[in-house]
Order: C-alpha cells, then sequence, then structure tokens
C-alpha cells in the first residue's frame, strides 16, 4: 500500500512504484517524470502559469490558474523542490506544490509585488513591495507574515516611503534589496530573530531601478534611471559603501534612445570574469572586469538589448532585443571574442531566456508569437515549439541551486 | 482522486495535497520534504545507501540496501530528479527512485565499475569499467546496455586491453573518459547513433589514475601516478592534444612522501580563475592558473590532502586529510589570501565533503567516527550529527545540475 503513487496526472503502474522492477519490466510511456524537469511559463494575459516537461518536450495538459495580475511576476523554489513561490503585481504570493502542480496556499503581502527570494535556509520568504513599499518576510511553511519592514527614508527632514525591488538571497542567509525612491542598498539578517536591517547603504546616483547580484553571492549591482553609472556593492565589505562604476565606452560612442522596453538586471550576464550589461537605449553590450570593475569593451548589437544571459559552459552570452524590428532575433555574444558569432529569428517579442542547468539547451518566451521555444544551444536548432498565452518569464525549478534566482 | 499522493513513507493529510490549503490550514510536521533536499550517504561496509534530509535536519527512517560492493561507489542523478544512478564495484548499476526511496531497476554493466555519468539531455549512462575494462553505455530509462566499448589500445603492434576511469559529462552529449593502461583520453559523442569514440588523446605521462572535468566544461584533467605533472585538454580544440601541466613549486620543496589515499580528482577546486589540487604525498594545495595553467602558489597544509572542495561562493577551499594524525580535521583555505585560515575538528577519517548548492553548509562524512556532519559555513559551527555505517561518498540531488558530477 504504501508504494502506490498517484501524483497529480500521473497514475503509474504498481509494478513500477514497487520494489525492485528489473529493467526490462519497465514501462515505456506512462512514466512520469521528476519535479526538476518542470519549466513554468508564465502567462501574463490569462494570470495563469504553463508547465512544460524538459524531458518529454511537451507542455503537460493542466495549467495554474488564478494567480493574479502576472504583468510582472517571479517566481523562487523550495531548496528541496517541493513548493515554488509566485510574486505577483497584486500583491498576492501563492505557493504552487510542485508534485500535485496545484496551489497549496496564497497570502497577500501588500497590494502590489514586484519580486520575492527565499533564504539560503529554505525557511523565509522576502517580497519586495510597490504598494504599501517595503519588504515583507514571509514563513515558507506556514506563509504566516512575520514581518512588514516598511521602505522608510528621510529625505529633507521628513519620514518617506519608498518602493523595494531587486530582492534577492545572499550568504549568511541575508536578503538584499533596493529602495526606488530611497536610493539606498538593504541588507537584512534572516539569521537573527526580527530580521534586522544591518546596513542601510545609499547608492551614488538616484532613482534605481532594478538591482541583482553576481551568482557567487559577493556584488550587489544597482542600475539607476537616466544614468551611465551602476553602484556596486560589495556584500563581503558592507561598511566600503557603494562604488560607483561607468558603462560609457571610452573608446567609441553609440547613439542613444529612449528605452523601449528597461533591461531586467536580473538578466546581466556573467561569465568567467567579465559582466556584460544590456545598456538601456543603446545598441550594446557593455562588458565590465568583475574583479576592478572598469570597463573592459563594447559588444555592438543589432537593437536594443533587454535580456543577456549567460550559458553554463561561460563561452557564450545570449541577448534579446526590444522592438519590432529585432524582438524576434537573438544574438549570440562569443565571450573570448567579444562579438557576435550568431543571430537566430526565434519569434515575435522575446521576454526571457533561461538555459538549462549544464547549458545544452535555452528556453525562449515569444510574447507577441505566443511561444514557448526550445533551443539546442550547441547546433543553434530550434528543437521543439509549443503554443502558450501571452508567455512571459520562464522559471526551470533548477533556479532553487543558483545563488539570487 | 488524482490528487491522492501516497509516496514512500510520507502519508500527506488529503486537505494538504489536494487543491487549495490556506496557509493556516497547512500541518505542521507531517509534510514531507521535496526529492532536492535528499542526500545520499554511501555506507561501504552494509552495501545501503542512508538518505538525510537537509531541511529537517534528520536521518530518513529508511535504507536503500542490497546495492553491491561500495568499496568506490558514484552516484548520479538524472536531470529532472526521478531518478539517482548507483555504479559499485560489483559491476552493478541500480537505479534509486528518488521519491519513494526503492531500487527501480538494476543491471550488471561489467564486473567491476569505477565510475558513471549521465548525458546532458538525460537519456544515456556511461560506466567506466575495471573489468573487463571499457566503457558501457546503457539507456537511463529502460536500463538496457546499448553499447560496450571495449577499453583498447596498442603497444609494441600487440592490442591490449585497459580499465577506463574518469567518466564525466560534456558540453555537446559528449562523454570524457580516460584508459589508466592505454593513457589515452576519449571523448565518445552520445548525440550520434552508435556513440562514436570520436577522439582518443594520448597523455603525456603514463598511468592516468582519475580525470575531472571543470566546471564550465571546457578542460578535462588528468592524473598520473608517480608524477609531478597533470594531462589537460581543452574540449573545445581536442585536436590540440593534451598539454602537460607542471604542479612542482618553483619556489619552494615540499617533502615528499608514499601517499596513504590517493586524491580523487573529482575533488579538485575551481574558484573562480584558479584551480586548487591536492598533491598527492605532499603537504600542500598546489594553485594553477585556470587560463594559463601556469604555477600561481603553493598553500601549505597541516597533512596530506585528499579532498579539496570550492564553496559556491569561490571565497574558500574546504580541505581534507589522509593520515590518522590529519583525517579528523579540516583546513579552510582563503582563496583570495592563499593560506589556510581556520582548522576544524569534525570526525576521525573524513571521507568525502559537499556544499549545499548555495554554500551556506558543508556536508562532511566521517567514516571513523560513523558520522555525517552538517557544518554551518558562515559560521563554521557543526549543526547536526547523524549515526552512519561506514559512512562515504555523500551526493546530495543538486548534483543533478552541475556539469561533470
Amino acid at each position: 500500500m504504501n508504494c502506490l503513487r498517484l501524483a497529480g496526472p500521473f497514475l503509474l503502474a504498481a509494478s513500477t512504484a514497487c520494489g525492485l522492477a528489473r529493467a526490462n519490466d519497465l514501462p515505456s510511456s506512462e512514466d512520469g517524470t521528476g519535479v526538476a524537469g518542470r519549466v513554468f511559463v508564465v502567462e501574463r494575459a490569462s494570470e495563469s502559469l504553463a508547465v512544460y516537461d524538459l524531458l518529454r518536450r511537451r507542455l503537460l495538459p493542466q495549467r495554474i490558474e488564478g494567480l493574479g495580475n502576472l504583468r510582472h511576476a517571479t517566481m523562487v523554489f523550495s531548496p528541496d523542490l517541493r513548493y515554488g513561490y509566485l510574486a505577483t503585481r497584486s500583491g498576492k504570493v501563492t505557493r504552487i506544490d510542485l508534485e500535485t502542480l496545484r496551489p497549496s496556499g496564497e497570502v497577500y503581502s501588500s497590494r502590489s509585488s514586484i519580486d520575492n527570494a527565499i533564504s539560503q535556509d529554505g525557511r523565509f520568504l522576502a517580497v519586495g513591495e510597490y504598494a504599501p513599499g517595503g519588504l515583507t518576510l514571509l514563513d515558507a511553511r506556514t506563509l504566516k507574515v512575520l514581518k512588514r519592514i516598511p521602505g522608510s527614508f528621510e529625505r529633507d527632514g521628513q519620514e518617506q516611503r519608498s518602493r523595494v525591488t531587486g530582492v534577492v538571497d545572499a550568504p549568511g542567509n541575508r536578503f538584499v534589496c533596493v529602495l526606488m525612491e530611497g536610493a539606498e542598498v538593504w541588507i537584512v539578517d534572516a539569521s537573527r530573530p526580527g530580521f534586522p536591517v544591518e546596513h542601510r547603504i545609499p547608492t551614488p546616483h538616484p532613482q534605481p531601478y532594478d538591482a541583482m547580484i553576481t551568482p557567487d553571492g559577493r556584488h550587489y549591482l544597482v542600475g539607476h534611471l537616466l544614468s551611465g553609472h551602476v553602484s556596486v556593492v560589495d556584500l563581503v565589505h558592507p561598511e566600503r559603501g557603494a562604488r560607483e562604476v561607468s558603462l560609457r565606452d571610452p573608446h567609441r560612442n553609440f547613439a542613444k534612445a529612449p528605452p523601449v522596453k528597461l533591461p531586467h538586471m536580473a538578466a546581466w550576464a556573467v561569465a568567467g570574469e567579465a559582466v556584460f550589461v544590456p545598456l538601456v537605449g543603446e545598441k550594446r553590450l557593455a562588458v565590465l572586469d568583475r574583479a576592478t570593475w572598469t570597463f573592459r569593451c563594447s559588444v555592438p548589437l543589432r537593437g536594443h538589448p533587454v535580456y543577456a544571459v549567460a550559458s553554463p559552459t561561460e563561452r557564450e552570452v545570449w541577448v534579446s532585443f526590444s522592438g519590432e524590428d529585432d524582438d524576434a532575433y537573438v544574438q549570440v555574444v562569443d565571450t573570448a571574442r567579444c562579438e557576435v558569432v550568431r543571430t537566430l529569428e526565434v519569434g515575435g517579442r522575446i521576454y526571457h531566456m533561461d538555459f538549462t542547468p549544464r547549458g545544452s539547451h535555452v528556453l525562449v518566451s515569444a510574447n507577441r508569437a505566443n511561444q514557448l521555444v526550445l533551443i539546442d544551444a550547441n547546433a543553434y536548432r530550434i528543437e521543439d515549439r509549443e503554443q502558450l498565452r501571452s508567455p512571459s518569464g520562464v522559471f526551470g525549478a533548477w533556479r532553487a541551486f543558483r545563488m539570487g534566482l
């Protein structure tokens, strides 16, 4: 009895789930795939998540629905891959059971959320809030709100309230986030009771709009609107404050245009000792040295970049674009040569890209084409296209094992 | 009915598994943890695997038994975390269902195996064989033997047969391995029918004993018995052959002694642009530059190193030792300063160490102490000790998402 397994849509033959099946007894097709092969795709317009089975190259028949406003939604995963957590612009956080593919709890952390992260011990969620602005700490198991930290800051002697974004996990069971109006980086200690804000670090420029952490958990990078600079906080030395780093190319001027779509900084690519930054309103990537944070080179591109995603091989960065002339294309940048080596036409209005964890494939959502596209990253060959409803963010379960995702 | 979930020892309340449970309806303790939080520990003497639940900090009550000779056993995981595959010195490969924690198939690939790997597409297993020497390709789903490639090589006009070790996955759905007597690196193409050996690359030194691949999948490193050199193959340019790289310290002589235990090369640590190599029979790590493969520095140690494991933060390498005077200790090397910054006493005869994927903890098996030890990697504090039977290899399910593991 205790080896019966009926999980979600998968009904396994008892001979498979129970005891020792010899190799030639194994079923050929009913065998369900495991949770880590499931990729969750945000369907913006229909407030739903579609689920793609990466091993079988097929969309699962069920959707997860009624999730709230998904115009900007982020999903994180518990370290044991039991649950995913989706934060939404409705302020609703939904917990998804990754086995049954059903919601297993929800809570309103605010009226509008932008971002979330899970602590490295898996116990706490932090949600970045737009309205009212602040950071909400949740118990990942019970979904109880444990603390609401208002995004308070002082300006001209007045206490004001800021939106909070760029929420990431960091070593030492910390969360890091940035205040958009407050222009402060906060480091919150989730290893101590009460979640104290242990550092408030002013950024040298105003109007932070997004932030990211390097994959080693060392540096927190903040982008600023209307600025040719980013702010960098060394999390090993927060007492040194935020450093101003220029993205300008000293050797060449690139035309500037108002951005059609603001690049998410979560999409900055780190490959080896280089950081590839999609410039706002310029047709290039800026490449910075990760050790010194100095400018290395520019990579000219066909359009205004949105996402730059590094292959786990660190040999390539794949870039997507904004604007109807360019947004169906992906350009592949050779990281050693610092130049585009290939251009792929994938499908209209690419919103998100992600490499599979060993780098064999790239998953791309093409919003206008209503497709999820699977590309063989070695052969640059499209292997699968699935019809979806207004697809946006692509979240593979393997993100559970990467800092800052 | 289709949301009933009875899996292995976990019986979930129907209210949890079915539909939407509000946060305050969630059970407090019966809630099973997901497959990705399970750590499999080889128990050498009893031919069993113990299973540790990392989130709950407890050993699961059931063991997986009857697995064969586990004096040297390696476990790999399917990319969807549905299965683990254990290769053994009995030549038996057992597939473990990660949900039910029971064997779900077995096959004898030879009379004695040393190593295994899974292809990046999850379809094939490659097993390195000692007897008879060669590489066996298995279907990961049916466990059928698809091909046996004898470890054949020519010497003095004679066809001879070699043991095969150091089996890893590599980009392009390749497998790479090394012939111990044949002194050749093989690159096998698992993306083409028949698994052709597309490159046979002689190593500049004889007697390869183990090998590894860098985490970016670029370089394959081969260690040689009784040699101060390693061989390095650039997998992007296999036609260039194997390069000889010296581990000698040009500035200082270290005493040499016969090794008590040969370091596994799987344990070489790559952190940023440096490779940390445990020297055979010397009380130091050699640090090589990953870009140029030149010698950078030596890190003097308290004993003969066995394992060197890099933190995902890349800021530390943790080292274990052979010999009764040293084998209960772990030394922590600061990768920027290239020196030991801390020494921890953990438990007798440390056999294996592994970081959790975001670097918050280290799992250590102490064979003589019969313990699995969980260490908080930020506070250097032992958080849990579990009694096991002769523990050896420690395999966290997150290895599914790292090349070469």
